[in-house]
């Protein structure tokens, strides 16, 4: 071909919108099984939504463009599932059981949009809210912070040349490829990739997808993006997050209501889904006060997934619970999924192997891992510790303890009273970077 | 981006195989719809198509390299459908209808692989059979006929430059797009494609299905491409071919059992699909015996597709058979397809108009129409008449006697012995082009 393709030059020069959000389906796994439960139990319940940039330093107001980001929520308001994708989503496979989402779910979400957003400017951070219906706004998380983090990835490249972009991802790629080498000497590990929300931009997740695909074979489960699940014929992975026990514990009426908040989500969630999908998510208001009062039955549940202790600390309290309850380690299974990068899988895998089933959620270091790649520094390729967290439920204050009060979330007297009710032994300030 | 890319430089001059056949679906779907039928009815028939070139100055074999082939042949036969593809052909909604393929089929056509070939060259042409039962050798003759069509467009365009290479497109381009603006001029016209077979090109029959798709809108109904249906949300279009009475009248046992086949080929038909999928095709051994000896029953059907007299002609002669019937030719269906171009098309449209109701199915003249695009004569960019028949069934000769004897197809004993049966009236010797 001629160097120059005049009509792709002028159509790149005068198309509308690049997007970042190309489909429904480009969201994580869980979204979507939250959300039929969600749909069935709690389809009244109005749950508020919103942005949270842990770093604080970083002026994302400043980094990103106003109009291109209200550019880009509008046009993921105009996604609707296409025709494939809904076949897709009835007919596939998912955690070995077929029809895992009802007829009538399936028909609601036929006709599913993402509701409003709001958004205004305070000291050089974006206030990003979503309001509404809990089954719609909920679906909001993981499309808005792919897109933020996609248009500062697009704003902070726009100062490199040509070489400097080329350099840029030809170090990125090989970095990736160095972390396939060292994980494929682990036997028999089970590495998915959770990367959507923090991702560089989608082909960049697109490509460490199909590196991990190609150079960890069998080790790579799947993958927490439904979209590209289904475009490479791999597992659509992921199971239930903190919004849950949060919703539950801002509705609750009473203490005792409150206290029993984290294990009625079980129990909803169990009238839904089993097997695989029975993974416990214990941190939401601090995994030891959550183990100290679970009632024996959550001991039978497949596993937990340990949010943010560190792994080996994490894994060891909750073996520690197993055993209690007379369960045998072996028969279980501990995802670990926070902040995880080779280091501490190769470190959680040599301390647990043999002792419990294992698999790593792989997030941030996945998809986002740019450091020192760029020839000369550029911040906005350092990838930050941004959430979208449910804010209020009916109204009222929705918290988040965590096992690490840096992840902690919500309203400060709140959380003041979450911590009379649930204690705080075991929590641990520690640095979160991503 | 730096003008060159060096990983895709040295990956587009060291790969394999720029594969043709991607894809199991890249065929058209009345071969699934047909494969169903031949998989519950007819398992055990053997059935051998061949490769016939109509345009016999054209030397194939000369023009195309012969390893080449056996490297696209091979690679056909490497493919399977992918899960994506499985659910999509269980979930999806054909002619209205759900669960058109049966959950048993489906299974058996999960393991499907294209069976063996047997290639030689012969006076510059390519001798190329496909032998084994019915139900396997069928699902070759789009992907043989596809990989022919672009071995030889592919090898004509080696002496073009970049230049010469990208005026060509643009021409074609411009071509297909005034083709496109003078259809819009037709109300209520209903367009499909059906140039799978003899397309330029894979990435060609896609843009020429995109070009429809927004240039003529609703007009355009379908594509009979099930790829790209199911990647573009277009319905995918088609019903059965000439393969199903060829067979039953060679398998016919007496000459009462070869007069009653054409009809038998309904009756099987129809215990398998209804509605807009009763079309008939009349052609197989002469029109004009079809109807005389038809039951009355035929003309319940939902239409009929003319395929080898000339539109008008043909589509009147049908009307005629309603009107003998009892029957309102404004409640039934006519599908012409047989080498239209936007003239015949708009001929046909306007003679019929208000008369019955039309579709067109559009084929080499939309996805392989390059004449006068080249900057120079390219001999190997002229569309051919190339065909795979169904030559032989369980040993014994098949034929096709069509309604212009340049398209009969067999053995000429057999032809004449067909003609003593059926009779030869109407049948006029016209060119064949495409």
């Amino acid at each position: 071909m001629p160097k120059t393709d005049i009509a792709r030059r002028v159509y790149n020069h005068t198309w509308k919108l690049d997007p970042i959000c190309r489909s429904l389906l480009d969201t994580d796994f869980y979204k979507l099984l939250m959300l039929q439960m969600i749909w069935g139990l709690y389809p009244d319940v109005d749950a508020r939504f919103s942005l949270i940039n842990r770093n604080k330093k970083v002026r994302l107001a400043d980094e990103i463009n106003e109009d291109e980001l209200r550019e880009q929520l509008d046009h993921a308001r105009e996604i609707r599932f296409s025709k494939k994708e809904m076949i897709w989503l009835a007919g596939n496979t998912f955690y070995g059981r077929k029809q895992i989402f009802q007829p009538e779910f399936l028909n609601w979400l036929a006709d599913f949009r993402l509701p409003e957003y709001e958004l205004s400017r305070r000291d050089g951070q974006f206030e990003l809210h979503f309001h509404g219906r809990w089954m719609e706004t909920s679906m909001w998380e993981i499309p808005a912070l792919a897109i933020i983090n996609e248009l500062r990835s697009r704003a902070a490249m726009r100062s490199l040349g040509p070489f400097a972009l080329d350099v840029l991802y030809a170090r990125a790629k090989a970095k990736v490829w160095s972390k396939v080498e060292r994980l494929r000497k682990l036997p028999d590990i089970k590495i998915s990739d959770f990367g959507t929300r923090r991702r560089h931009s989608f082909l960049w997740q697109r490509w460490c997808v199909e590196a991990l695909k190609e150079g960890i074979g069998e080790a790579f489960t799947g993958t927490s993006n439904v979209l590209l699940a289904m475009d490479t014929d791999l597992e659509a992975l992921g199971t239930n997050a903190h919004e849950l026990p949060m919703v539950l514990a801002a509705l609750a009426n009473s203490e005792e209501e409150l206290r029993a908040a984290p294990y009625r989500v079980l129990e909803d969630w169990q009238s839904y889904y089993g097997g695989n999908l029975l993974i416990v998510l214990p941190d939401a208001f601090g995994t030891e006060s959550f183990l100290r009062d679970a009632p024996g039955w959550v001991a039978d549940w497949t596993g937990f997934r340990p949010d943010s202790a560190p792994p080996i600390e994490g894994g060891e309290r909750i073996i520690e619970f197993w055993r209690r309850h007379g369960k045998d380690p072996r028969d279980k299974m501990l995802i670990f999924s926070d902040g995880l990068d080779v280091e501490t899988i190769e470190e959680a895998y040599r301390h647990f192997d043999g002792k419990v089933r294992m698999a790593f959620g792989w997030g941030t270091n996945l998809t986002n891992d740019f450091e020192d790649c760029a020839p000369r520094e550029v911040q906005g390729l350092k990838a930050i510790s941004l959430v979208c967290k449910v804010s209020e439920a009916n109204g009222r204050p929705a918290v988040k303890l965590s096992d690490n009060p840096e992840k902690a979330t919500g309203d400060p007297a709140e959380i003041k009273r979450y911590i009379e009710v649930f204690g705080a032994e075991n929590r641990v300030r520690r640095a979160v970077s991503v």
